[in-house]
């Protein structure tokens, strides 16, 4: 417990992410100054969000660099606090980098009930769980009978999205990576149905599944899946633009879908994008209704785990590649 | 008077649209039955929307056909009337097509206030006044102090939207084809800025006359000028789809623009296609307005006309050619 285990950014992807593109080094442990706390990182979130902040393309988050921490998102525990804000053994969440130690200002932090796992803050309480709940509501708002898609819906903010449209009363279409993801979707999560787009009858199977047309398509992916609802939304529909998986792991973007303008003025469709951090003043309240949601059984928060700092980036390796379900978390210390 | 003379689509463009797509037929003048009338065409207006129709993808209209009376939206005056609804000498508008003379029941003909011109109604309180109106004002929501660009800013909707925008205490920039339309939009008719998309620096130019970027983008074009705002949105920009001029006139249309939805999502820009008949309801507030603005001056309606029906479809080619300015209007009878 002398040394801060971290996993550097050893050089930025050209291509797919490899577990090459970073490094694990031991340095000493930082001590807080005076309004800082020192944390202990219990467990990361990775979301592939964090793949578009490592293209050489300007983010919102700015430009990235190389043999720096990996930044993210963790759960911690308060091990000395120089300010009244936060005692030692207090649960926190922010900006922890892919660390075993971080320090910084007490109020960079925000404080959780130590009374649930971190994977849930992490999770469904957290930017995923945020994201999936104010993007459907807010910008896809869906009603009654309307047919809603989902794509990445085996993902953190997919399989969330998908079960709260379903609490809207909403027909629940999810466009997922693997047969396997789809089968879990429908048989355990209550989608109404979901499709396989590496199908070679992706078209059909896509089309057939949403009889109806679609209503709100809340699109995690961009690209073909993007291009394909585009050409089945109803008159009025919604499309929340939530993020472009299928872009970031990669030096060739495909182009743009086609029929933009021509598809959204013939159908008054709108396009909307967001960011999570939009709704601040409302987190909290997004918050207190998943959890009740989550308590009453009413939602079902999935997980896959890896344990050990040093397999962060091997987490963010499989989750792009799709081999992950639900969020996707890092434990590193009890 | 004994004849009825009609402007027939003889074929369909292919590329782009010439004169001799059109012929020009003599027919006996139609005789109402019970519930219709006989009205006599006294102006047609001519709208790029129109190509739209003619090209073989389906639109909202339905697929194109030949050897019919080309259709249109015109100012007409009652000549025979079967149904107690309108009488001889009514001045009423509707779908006259292009031709002297018109039948149809009474009830698909709306009455208008005889003391306007016919180009007033089928201009600035025609479809595309409305257009405007709704489209920037319940779809862009500009904003006191924003900034507001317009593409086909020279044209019928366009020349309209830029003077409205002004109204709400907006920046005005817009977009068209000719120096001589930039100086008529930034001398005559208030607009703040307007830039030349033909121009070599077409870019550079557009960049330095959005210097606090775009709050909202009133797309009439599509292509290119489209992919030029989508780079230069504000956060919470908005996107108004009103059409694709760029995309019609050819075979070929251009790619969609770059970007989406990864641009949308970074700066939560909106992009929403609407069509001015979703706002029936509203037309006669709408129109109420525009009159107002109309005859207080403050806005300033712009038509460029062409005498006689068989000119018909050389003021439609002159139009897709960008050879008009403001609301392109045939007049045919007195």
């Amino acid at each position: 417990m002398s040394e801060n285990r971290q996993v550097l950014i050893s050089a930025l992807p050209e291509e797919e992410l490899e577990i090459s593109n970073f490094s694990v080094e031991s340095n000493p442990i930082p001590s807080p100054e005076r309004g800082e706390v020192l944390c202990r990182t219990l467990a990361l979130t990775v979301g592939a969000g964090q793949r578009a902040g490592l293209q050489g393309s300007a983010g919102y988050a700015g430009a990235p660099r190389t043999d720096v921490v990996m930044g993210g998102t963790g759960v911690a525990r308060v091990e000395e606090s120089l300010d009244p804000l936060l005692s030692p053994g207090d649960l926190v969440m922010g900006g922890t980098g892919w660390q075993e130690y971080s320090c910084g200002p007490a109020s960079d932090w925000i404080r959780l009930d130590a009374s649930l796992d971190p994977a849930i803050h992490l999770g469904v309480l957290g930017t995923n769980g945020l994201t999936a709940y104010f993007g459907l509501l807010e910008i896809g708002k869906p009603e009654r009978g309307e047919t809603v898609v989902v794509s990445a819906a085996a993902g953190s903010v997919g399989h969330l999205v998908g079960q709260i449209a379903r609490l809207q009363g909403s027909r629940v279409v999810g466009v997922a990576g693997s047969n396997k993801k789809c089968s879990l979707l429908v048989e355990e999560l209550g989608f109404d149905a979901a499709v396989n787009y590496k199908s070679p009858d992706f078209r059909t199977e896509f089309k057939k599944a949403t009889p109806d047309r679609i209503d709100v398509y809340f699109d995690n992916t961009g690209g073909d899946i993007l291009g394909s609802a585009l050409f089945r939304m109803n008159s009025h529909g919604r499309i929340v633009c939530c993020g472009a998986v299928s872009q970031y792991d990669t030096k060739n973007p495909d182009p743009s879908p086609r029929g933009i303008p021509g598809l959204l003025v013939n159908n008054r469709v709108r396009m909307e994008g967001f960011l999570f951090f939009d709704y601040a003043e409302r987190h909290s309240e997004g918050r207190r209704q998943l959890r009740s949601w989550l308590e009453s059984g009413m939602i079902d928060a999935r997980v896959t785990e890896f344990q050990g700092l040093d397999r962060a980036p091997e987490a963010f390796v499989a989750l792009l590649g799709g081999r992950t379900f639900g969020t996707t978390i890092v434990r590193i210390h009890e």
